[in-house]
């Protein structure tokens, strides 16, 4: 018998059947009240998960649409400082090279970022930066306020990457100055795959550059929100989902929702530190660990193969590996979403049970235990 | 009490039961082998209905993302011919200008292209031609074939929007001489919006133009079709969706689909005409009427609301207006998906039941009727 798969990686996530149902509903027209009502509690809802005033766009679309879409049209710049410490900081740098000049600033993935090198990327004339709040593919929480503070003593645009952490993670914007922001649907909001947020304020808008992508040129998002449509045919199943996940967020209330984060990749790194694993990610005083997903050294004596694949194989519980560079080097487990101390022990334990069967690590369950209970 | 909506316009459409389900079912990792079966049999299937041994890319976006993503990846050239007898038509230039010199021929909308123009537009030097095959704005079936053929002899690319006809109209874009091809998912595949396909044969690559959106650029698709995996998250729940629409399909059979959207949207005209209603289309030699939707002149009598706000109103179905400068002038009914003779004769039932109230038609039901048995 094949189980259903439990999905422990850091997007997309395991989906709650509220929202599952939601999805199954019979689709309804776009261009109605019904579904500008979708579009308002959505909206809503995502501004005080971006804890903003400002405006809220959804775009049908990958975590990438929107990452391009924020910087396609805030990019009347010389210059854009990018903040490169992961796979999806690199990929930043990737997107804004395609609008204007980039200024990189590359530190060795699991490292955290030197604030002093982003002051001096802005004293040489960089008029941006764009950084990843949550990095995925080392495990850190980068420096967000810390940024945009620097930032605003040179009245720089602040493009921040939230896809991983609105909605698990402390984000306030319009209290940081954070000017822009995206966030991606299947991550700690607990829904599929497929829809993107940029929240902008109003400073953003004195960057704006017409010659962005059609489909990602957020004025024309601005320009049909003032009705609660979006400018294109959007994709309706997921609006359905997101408008009953903000409704899940509300009853949870976020400030619990963001704690049972905490607690649950708290669980995972106490586990891993007793195992006799170590963290993958080197922190100094301005990074600390994700809340979100959590990487942990594969240690010798077991293969990727053997871990990744057993796990899926025996348990039916799918986890990360390393990407790039790191491929077979590091393992991470998601803790983002819908999801409780059930799904995190059972995780925990199926792979201390292919580990310590290897003799890679040692039985360490009740250092989770003590943080979840 | 509120009855399901009967969505019976040109997209979204009316979605099958078995096509929600596929949605509600939990969400799957896209990295795995499971994900790249649901690629495999997409891509297949859209590969016939598209008629073509090339590559199709699918994105997560609206159709319009797919236009951009054709035309963008597309563009290096010095001039591309847009043919707009319509919205989409339109849309096409828009989007166009945003990468190269547009040549834009211009026909009233509800009216037939001319090929002569197309023609001067090539020997004018234009080294490309983008066209809508199925205009929903207008209910006309442009002329592809003919128009790829006058491509061919200048050796031009052949862009095609076909978001509204593949799936439901006879699209052969090997044989005919297309190029590059472009279908949503909300249309005539009979799933909810959210992707778009991006059918591509070899030559247009010669028009490659790497400065095409990160998100949108066909190169990063292609290079991961090779592992049936998509270059960013996908829409994991749409794919779902669009593998069991394909599965229906293929126990239909596109023939007898095809069939059945001609015999449907004939039904809508025979009726029309009879009830002494005029089709909005005026036809040339070149061009005939829609198969996937019926545009309709609003009598005198009856107003847009009275007529549209009453069907949702009283029948809870939903069809649609004119759209820009047609607004109030007419209606139009989508015959596309998983639909058959009920819904039809449901709506236009409903329909005459409102016009026939206020003496702007006369009863003619028999006439479709007739078509459809």
């Amino acid at each position: 018998m094949k189980f259903d798969e439990l999905l422990m990686i850091p997007g997309p996530v395991q989906v709650h059947s509220r929202i599952l149902n939601a999805m199954a509903k019979p689709v309804i027209g776009h261009r109605t009240p019904e579904f500008s009502e979708i579009m308002k509690n959505c909206t809503e809802g995502l501004k005080e998960l971006f804890g903003t005033e400002g405006d809220v766009y959804l775009i049908s679309g990958s975590g990438t649409a929107g990452m391009e879409a924020a910087i396609a049209s805030f990019s009347k710049l010389d210059r854009i400082t990018c903040i490169d410490n992961g796979k999806f900081g690199d990929r930043l740098g990737k997107i804004a090279s395609r609008y204007t000049q980039v200024d990189v600033l590359s530190f060795e993935w699991g490292k955290s970022i030197d604030l002093e090198e982003v002051e001096k990327s802005l004293e040489n004339g960089s008029q941006a930066v764009a950084f990843v709040h949550n990095e995925t593919s080392t495990g850190i929480l980068n420096p967000a306020e810390e940024i945009a503070k620097i930032a605003r003593k040179h009245s720089a645009l602040v493009i921040m990457d939230g896809i991983t952490s609105v909605g698990g993670e402390e984000v306030k914007m319009d209290e940081w100055g954070v000017d822009v922001a995206i966030v991606g649907s299947q991550k700690c909001l607990g829904i599929p795959p497929g829809l993107a947020a940029v929240a902008v304020n109003e400073k953003a808008w004195e960057f704006y550059n017409e010659k962005a992508p059609f489909y990602l040129d957020l004025a024309a998002y601005r320009k049909k929100l003032k009705d609660w449509q979006t400018p294109y045919t959007p994709a309706v199943p997921l609006f359905a989902a997101l408008d009953e996940a903000i409704k899940m967020i509300r009853e949870e209330g976020l400030e619990k929702r963001i704690e049972r984060h905490r607690k649950l990749s708290k669980a995972v790194r106490e586990w891993a530190v007793n195992a006799g694993l170590e963290l993958f990610p080197q922190l100094n005083d301005y990074s600390s660990y994700s809340n979100t997903v959590t990487a942990i050294k594969i240690p010798s004596g077991v293969t990727d193969k053997e871990l990744r694949g057993g796990l899926k194989e025996e348990y039916g519980i799918t986890i990360s590996g390393g990407q790039e560079h790191l491929k077979g080097k590091i393992f991470r487990i998601g803790t983002m979403g819908n999801i409780g101390k059930r799904e995190v022990i059972a995780t925990l334990a199926a792979v201390e049970d292919i580990l310590t069967r290897k003799g890679a690590a040692v039985p360490a369950l009740n250092a989770a235990l003590e943080v979840l209970s």
